[in-house]
């Protein structure tokens, strides 16, 4: 849904806009294009000099692309499409309803037809649905003067030609990756097969997920990554500029989901009213439900309630504290799993690490809980009554328990997540806090219990 | 610290693992070299060929490099400070102990020297600090023949060869950037000053943040950025492999301050133990002794605990409720922040949007909290006494109340916080939790004041 307040509504000469967008760098131009409404933006869109309408078409940042390509003439439509980089193209017709993509797919060449539907094919989020099929291949037995001599010929129309894939002439497997950095290095009469001493090309394969792609593309510092079939054959490839969005992509939802909540899969003020609420609507219910059993725990320790009304006093405080050390561990652990500093099986070394420091930060705040309750007995600002100090080493002994549990469960649950196949990011701070909630009113009423048996109690 | 258990204290042969290491691309035998303790490594550095062991110290993921280097033979050593990126030693020095710092470089020929000096210098966040003086320029009179007979001179000692600046060989100022890719592409004869449509090149500053120079690279899809002095001189670029490695830590930072800790800045296993409690111990105080406030709300409605407690039992509930819709609003509108698709200025067009948002959540779980009780009260699980409709309606009034200001705070913040001149990312969250928290109470004793006097108040 596009959102009436973030769009110029007024009346746009289309003539003069596209004058000026044709000046600009395309990444401008498109932003320049986004605070249009549609359908200023189709006429200044068919306005604009060809080259720049291609380019425009071609950036990711593009809002609603399928909407105003659908919307264009059909030749200019024609010839943006067939002009783009192939994985813009794909992207593009992934968002499409099923007739414009019919219709549209007709005007392309029907070699481009048959390879789109083989990239649509794809998931989105895998090397397969990010990966462009304009790579330059070669041989290695080719020399370098003939490989120079290729690249000029065809590298207007491929992605990058900084990377180059060597591919066996007789089985079409993929032997080596070079870069044009070793060809422009190298002696002209060399054979591109000697170029590289590493044996093995790094790869990934069609399904693998985006987040793999974008591991491997930042720890070898790679501009691009081939993406290689079952038998190894090269398929596709996957550019350092897409794995930069998806990164950026899943930072966000990585801190959608710590937020409690479905991805957006969109800008905030693009998305509809009902469709955000829809995504919210879910987890918070779902956590609310989960909640009620704070209601269970209480109406259990009723009886102990209604005898020392005091002890409620700092259920809040105590709830907040073993919610916060939890959410603490938990995003440190899922980030720590997120950049592979931690594996699965290192689960028992993080326990043995957050024990201690949950006791230490227990003690912590279960030093400042005591004080506070004498320091306000003591000075006249509130009464505790007669067994204050009673109550103060409940707050305190409860604080030690709350958030070593919060911190050690905290720390587990992503693992435990990960462990029965979910990603650890999917609203594990919620989850923890919900957990220790209910956990900490029962270690609360316990430790009371033993306390106060006798006294309040 | 290095943390024993995560590596390996067994003698290793080091000519036999430096042979092993000598195979492996550089990524992957840097986290070989990692797993082992510092002494080992050591041995095995010194034992590998020397064009590895550059490439290894060239490698970012490489940990206490500094450690590594001052311990290696001198001769090694320089050989290694000498050979690597200028980004990458410059990194190192800045980790190193001052004294060391001095010894090593002066090691180093003189003008490196010089120019380490100078890339020291800038904060190591900002373009500066990230930055390479390792970069192809040439005047925008050459030909197109004498700039690749140039690249392929210098170019191997280059951290990319893809960009290449136009330098005006008068004023010494930047005038354009090319890329390899235009050259190769185009005819030997023509001046490479023709070569680019762009007449403005793009650049940062060098005490631009990293988090600009990410955003540049990102949006215009850049393998390199010039980082421009204030007389429009080149001094520097930064590669986009570097950024991937900035956008990962800035992402880490988000994730962990959302968390409610400061960012711990390094791998959870390799921080010291006493490190990371002050680095969680700091943030779990302030949101304590703001949620004492909780305590101090409960005892100014004490009178009114005493009469019904029956109210306290959905207490942590509601409280929960409130924080659950605070978080997801902080989440969304923090993360919109970050990604530019929301500026300061529109803070009320989102407040318009949050407050709707949060009516109709508010009303999805008060809904469900009245027929909870309802359903509890009838089927005789629980007896909430002879006024449970009241309750029910206090409950779910409140959820209204407090669901819809969490998400009007919680989305309000970011913007307060972003406007005083704060990250909006620090500790959002856990803020909101606690502003929601104290509110909350209030609300919810307040709606109960109002449906239960005369009843149950």
């Amino acid at each position: 849904m596009v959102t009436a307040t973030t769009r110029s509504q007024a009346p746009v000469d289309a003539a003069a806009f596209a004058g000026r967008l044709a000046s600009l760098h395309a990444a401008d131009a498109v932003e320049a294009v986004n605070a249009l409404d549609s359908s200023a933006a189709v006429s200044v869109l068919t306005a604009t000099p060809p080259q720049q309408a291609i380019r425009i078409f071609d950036e990711a940042g593009l809002d609603r692309p399928q909407k105003l390509i659908a919307a264009l003439p059909g030749d200019r439509a024609a010839a943006i499409l067939e002009a783009i980089s192939a994985d813009r193209r794909t992207d593009i017709f992934r968002k499409l309803p099923e007739e414009e993509r019919g219709r549209l797919s007709r005007l392309l060449p029907a070699s481009m037809q048959i390879s789109l539907k083989q990239l649509l094919a794809y998931p989105p989020l895998t090397a397969g649905g990010m990966m462009t099929s304009e790579f330059v291949s070669m041989p290695p037995g080719w020399s370098v003067e003939q490989a120079l001599g290729f690249i000029r010929a065809i590298g207007g129309k491929k992605e990058t030609i900084y990377a180059i894939y060597l591919v066996d002439p007789a089985t079409l497997r993929l032997v080596q990756a070079i870069s044009l950095k070793d060809l422009i290095l190298a002696d002209p009469s060399a054979r591109v097969g000697a170029l590289s001493h590493y044996r093995e090309p790094l790869a990934v394969a069609p399904l693998d997920d985006r987040a793999h792609v974008a591991g491997l593309i930042s720890k070898y510092d790679l501009l691009a990554v081939p993406v290689v079939d079952g038998s190894g054959q090269i398929i596709g490839i996957v550019t350092v500029d897409d794995v930069i969005d998806a990164i950026v992509d899943e930072a966000t939802e990585e801190v959608q989901r710590f937020g409690g909540m479905e991805s957006l899969d969109g800008p905030y003020m693009e998305i509809g009213f009902f469709a955000m609420i829809k995504k919210r609507a879910g987890w918070l219910c779902a956590l609310f439900l989960s909640e009620m059993l704070t209601a269970s725990a209480m109406q259990h320790f009723e009886g102990e309630l209604e005898k020392a009304v005091v002890l409620t006093l700092f259920i809040p405080l105590i709830m907040s504290s073993g919610g916060n050390s939890g959410s603490q561990a938990t995003s440190l652990i899922i980030r720590a799993l997120a950049l592979g500093e931690v594996k699965l099986r290192d689960w028992w070394r993080i326990a043995l690490r957050e024990l201690p420091a949950g006791l230490v930060l227990g003690a912590i705040l279960g030093t400042i809980g005591f004080i506070r309750i004498a320091v306000w007995q003591r000075a006249g600002f509130h009464d505790y009554g007669e067994h204050w100090v009673l109550i103060a080493a409940t707050v305190a002994g409860a604080l030690i328990g709350i958030v070593t549990f919060g911190s050690v469960v905290g720390s587990m649950l992503p693992f435990a997540l990960k462990r029965i196949g979910f990603d650890p990011a999917t609203a594990s701070a919620p989850f923890v806090a919900t957990l220790v909630d209910v956990t900490g009113l029962i270690i609360y009423f316990s430790i009371a219990y033993v306390i106060l048996r006798g006294t309040l109690l």
